[in-house]
């Protein structure tokens, strides 16, 4: 365990601590809402931003200095597990993320290739046996690699489509042989270039097809993990399939899917389908299907996934409001699907990046927890909606009314009378709760 | 009828026609693709652009040189009527659309308002007897008034909903009064300017409340019009929860909808959305959802509704690519939801962009029924598709495969044979038929 | 002075009050960075969002219950001025600022409008003789009148242009009258609708002359305010020519007119252009044409100009910190060119708004101050450009390089030393500050 | 010459070809305007994207299939030579251009660079012996390698600006060597991250005396090509420095260097910024710096730099317009700065898309010279603009007016006569001429 040797473990040293190793404000025992914070916050690591990732970008080359980048091959796979591991020790975090490319090399075969998976599976399972760190969610990468060119459940190969299904069921293996909680589908590629040479319809089909066998075969085996879909809109194709969540949703209740599937939700996914974080975590939680949250944010201006750590507070915030009010995310977690600038090369950066996002998010904890234990956002909306927990309104809600007698107690109103919606009183409330939620000590 | 002294019945004139007030391009009595082109391009004028807007913008009063403005009240009421009906003639249009307070000034209460309805809905009954135009389809505009600064169906206030539920209910009766093809529900206040103030449960559910209602009015009185959403992503809230026809569709399953509602499916909407106008087509087409289309389009570099007559060849083309494939619009149309720009202020541009749109999509039908004609696209998405005609592609597609035969077959596959999806070669085929597709006159 | 009766002067609370008509953050006599809190926060109130908007958007009617509103024409005028020092007393603002058209009606001729004009300049004067309130600038609205339908100086019509210029004479001339501390040109016709009808050429060389006949007329008449040009890329046109500041300074070298001009920039002007409101700043005040602040925020999603109230606290923190590195804003000042939301109607909500934003920069200035006294940022900088201190990189700033001393040096160096630019790090200490800031209290 | 074996020579078949290995537009000696359609359309084939470029994108590897690619090292840096040449030769082209980085692979050290460098130079060079094909533009790479990490001529570290400095020193060598008509700057990492750790006054300083020096060595060995600043907004960076035409106009003229550049405009650049492409060509035109074209163009609905390989008509034609306008290109011309799609990975998608753009810059030009032959912009702009010829207007134009005379003049006026843009009369114009080009063929 060394490759990391200029950092200890990181502990909490609370809000004025000048140590930039040291969390300032995720304080993994105190108490929130009944809860402590780490059981709360169940953060992950993503295997492929630390462990794989060399910070190149369209127009630049790989910057990233890691110290296992001195190995090749399966020996480069093994020291990334180490790596791994001794990286969730000295974070204290209790989750990983992977996808089946990030933890082993590609062979000439998918056989061989899941050859190598099961050598390092291995090597995972016997390092998680001393860890405290578990396995929050795998999936496969069905993007990359050239074969996925045109798709991989929506390709229009269907030798690709054989390929993808057989990479998702041994993912669904590993996933049960490492006790992952949940199983994630990105469908990076499943989606257009072009209009003009696609047959969405079938497409389509094959996808709700696709998502069939893999319930069935999770059955089959016996993994209960959650089953989760990543919306984006875009990037890589022109247009994805899974746009946003109510997309996703449309598409799962067309194809029946809708009882087996929930929703990995995440913040730059968001934004670049047009919809605030919140917004997308609210629309699944009122429609029961908010599962994980990928934990990053974009830059509100550029118009690609930039994948940064989030350091956002309004915006952790609001979405920690709402994982609150979902009563928490249930076997998912806080997947920290960010990357290190391509500035920030030194694997130092890697714990600034986690530590700023760990604290952000337990700061966006804090501030949520006691925004609802006064009840700041709920008196808003109750006095707001409070025409329908009476008279005409509460009969609409009951489901008497019809257009006749709606007709019937409008047609001679004058006046109606409206409250003002006070956002920018709301925006004063909350920026006075975040700026006195360390106040005290 | 002499609103319009300057401009005669325009009449089809061919391509190099010089005069202004002249079809070039759209010939209704031409045949295209075994139809009468005027039967296949169902144009409707929009009530609101043509004959009440006055063309101002958020920083800048009304330019709009209107002769019938010298009228005010119901006077102005009728004189619209009269230029309505002249300029339907003199444009051969066949349909126009509107919504309640286009037709008719509201009075202090609902029931005056209804009764200056009734007085103007009578006179537009008249000139209709005399017209070959009819109604593609009205609606309720429940989103200018103060009444619904917090939404109509989606308001917090049950008085609100109580009113819009009054709206609609008389709509449907003009609808049934005046032979209305379709009913459109656009919710310009559905949705919300903050999540912090918002209970988007209620809302939603209210909304579903809101359509069963109507759907069960429209059963009662016997209008059996198709009813139509109309998604806009945003403007005039910060969201709104038809916010394309995906989220639509999500909306219209969860509240067991979807056997009643088609989608009104407009250009400017769609790119607002991140989509294009063809991929919401494409994407209601192969739903069975495509009802209708108010045809405009928007600037790609600004970010509001700037309702522009459409025409831009390329947009058209592929819309009328779509609405071909899909058998036509059936009971829907291409309503010109589309304004003459702020500088176009004179009565005669009214012409001019009714004209450059008719023409534009006239042109559209032309090359996209030839591009069918000849399998254009057909034949690209055959080839690309063909796995999935026979051996293991037929069998996904027959659903007789799972992931254990899948994984056989791929386990062992060294290189998948992948075809070019050609789009460059593709682009210059559709800028070769639209360039030669009057080469022949 | 009742238009206000349910609120009493807005005094300092603290950051714990639940009063919403305190401050709790702007303390004025609090002492930052060697001034008052009150001289560095140099606000001034929008007569028009405050006393002459009525809060319509384009899918809607006007909401705001303003109680002046019951009087009309000279008589509107007079009580907004009476509304007006009514709330910069009860808001202890130092400055305010106004178009013509938001302070006396238009008369149908611009003699007429002058004279109505000069009765209610005449009355400010009286009411600021007994205020503390102060002009921070006034303008010349050359944009609402359908005259400038195709703009002002750049309009295609000279009478248009002589208009245009007739109406900012008087500005220049209330300017001197009230004593205003600058004069503001936003631009908001001068660009086009489209380049198919547009002399590009000659409305910028026309806008050049109007510019150098304004500094020659202010000169004339001993005005000695700073001219300060508003940037704003597009709305309502598709272009305007002062797209960003960058685009003002080319075009104010081009003209020779960057001796007399300073730029007004607007933080959602800023994020139209796709910049941030920082970039804006430092771009400015590295250029020494920094002169005046538009405190607003636009909507990270919406592609219009929202003109939020000031709220994120990132963006006046590191506003302030542009505004304390340039030695404060000299004769400029924050203006709060921002509107309560269409749902925030009540005349309460006015107060609500500036308070959120006096206290939103309140908190900034505090906020910036720390850092710059910490030298946080600094520490950064000096450190990661040290290489220019000293050696070739002291020779390449004090320009005694060439390409070919520059080529020996570089032929054979093998690595080059690069540091991470940790900007995760830097994000996370921001955050620090922020959350601790009112840690001590 | 066997690179392509699949294509023969391209040759103009016209309009109705079924030849996808044909030119159905572009015939180049066919006269319009006066010149031969080769001479006017001075096209360069891009060796980045055509010899160079794999087809990854951030979420996948390499797809392109290219010939040449079973060499490495300094013997595939020949065949590309080799593949290039008869490339140029089969396709016909008149002009191509490389970064340094594109011909030859980098050494250990600069010095090593510049040896491979000079053998590939030597080799092009004889090509270029027995070839029409000449040298249009080349250019340092200076932002791939991970030491331009935090820019170039505008790094923190004075030994990359050395290192850049060297690197283009040689560029201007090798310009100079095979007679290259330009010499293009595109500063893809002069910008920023972030402000927090950034001294854009310094950066810009340097960034200064970098051309000037540019400038002071071309002149001493005698390369006289235009020089050429390639401005985009962002990406890869958040910001960069020459955001657009304005942004770099403004730099040239601040540091004294508006002598010695022009731009190169990049229509994917352009809307990155916000802009049309035919905005940043006019607005270059008008100011007299429009120097040569990048020929690509952008997803008006994606956020990242597409480089498709142009094939709007609208826009090609719009472009044409501003050259023709220009008197062309001077040593300029339209290089395809554009790739492939990554599915369109044969080496015979190289020749349809090139085809692609070489035929709707064919047509652009064609349409742009009979709309000027016809007047048809230039009647409206005459018309619209007629009042600063005569009277008032050609007063101020001649610049004998002040305010005092304006106001004279505007004082009493009632009513200004304002004409209609008539936007959607000239856009109808436009398809006309476009859809009747060949139609007398």
């Amino acid at each position: 365990m060394n490759y990391f040797p200029s950092v200890n473990q990181v502990i909490y040293e609370g809000p004025k601590s000048t140590n930039p190793y040291a969390f300032k404000f995720y304080n993994p025992k105190e108490t929130i809402g009944g809860k402590n914070m780490e059981d709360y916050l169940r953060f992950a690591v993503a295997y492929w931003h630390t462990f794989t990732e060399d910070l190149s970008d369209p127009f630049g080359s790989g910057t990233a200095i890691r110290p296992w980048d001195k190995f090749t091959g399966m020996d480069l796979a093994k020291a990334r597990v180490e790596a791994a591991f001794e990286f969730f020790e000295k974070l204290n975090v209790p989750y990983f993320c992977f996808h089946d490319v990030d933890i082993a090399p590609e062979g000439e075969t998918l056989r061989e290739t899941n050859q190598n998976l099961d050598i390092i599976v291995s090597m995972i399972k016997d390092y998680m046996k001393d860890s405290k760190t578990k396995l929050l969610w795998n999936t496969a990468n069905n993007f990359t690699h050239p074969r996925f060119i045109h798709g991989a459940a929506s390709s229009n190969n269907a030798d690709v489509f054989a390929y993808a299904a057989a990479k998702v069921k041994k993912g669904l293996e590993i996933g049960k042989e490492l006790g992952g909680e949940n199983y994630v589908f990105w469908g990076g590629r499943e989606g257009y270039e072009t209009l003009l040479n696609t047959d969405m319809k079938l497409e389509l089909d094959n996808l709700g097809r696709f998502f069939h066998m893999a319930v069935d075969y999770a059955k089959e085996i016996g993994f209960d993990g959650q089953f989760l879909i990543e919306p984006k809109p875009k990037e890589p194709t022109t247009h994805q399939y899974d746009f946003d969540v109510a997309s996703g949703y449309a598409f799962l209740q067309h194809y029946d899917l809708e009882d087996y599937f929930k929703f990995n939700i995440e913040a730059n996914h968001a934004t670049l389908a047009g919809h605030t974080f919140e917004h997308e975590l609210h629309y699944a939680r009122v429609n029961n299907i908010l599962g994980s949250v990928d934990a990053n944010q974009g830059h509100p201006l550029l118009g690609w996934d930039t994948d940064e750590f989030p350091t956002d507070l309004y915006s952790t915030t609001l979405a920690m409001y709402e994982i609150i009010k979902n009563g928490g995310l249930g076997r998912g977690g806080l997947n920290f699907d960010a990357k290190v600038r391509r500035g920030s090369f030194e694997p130092e950066d890697l714990f600034h990046a986690h530590i700023a996002g760990m604290d952000s998010f337990a700061i966006g904890l804090k501030v949520a927890q006691k925004l609802l234990d006064d009840q700041i956002i709920e008196n808003v909306v109750n006095n707001r909606y409070s025409s329908y927990t009476h008279g005409i309104g509460l009969n609409i809600v009951k489901e008497k009314m019809d257009f006749c007698k709606l007709e019937e107690h409008a047609l001679d109103l004058k006046e109606i009378n409206q409250q003002s919606g006070q956002l920018e009183r709301i925006k004063a409330a909350i920026n006075q709760y975040l700026l006195t939620i360390y106040s005290d000590h």
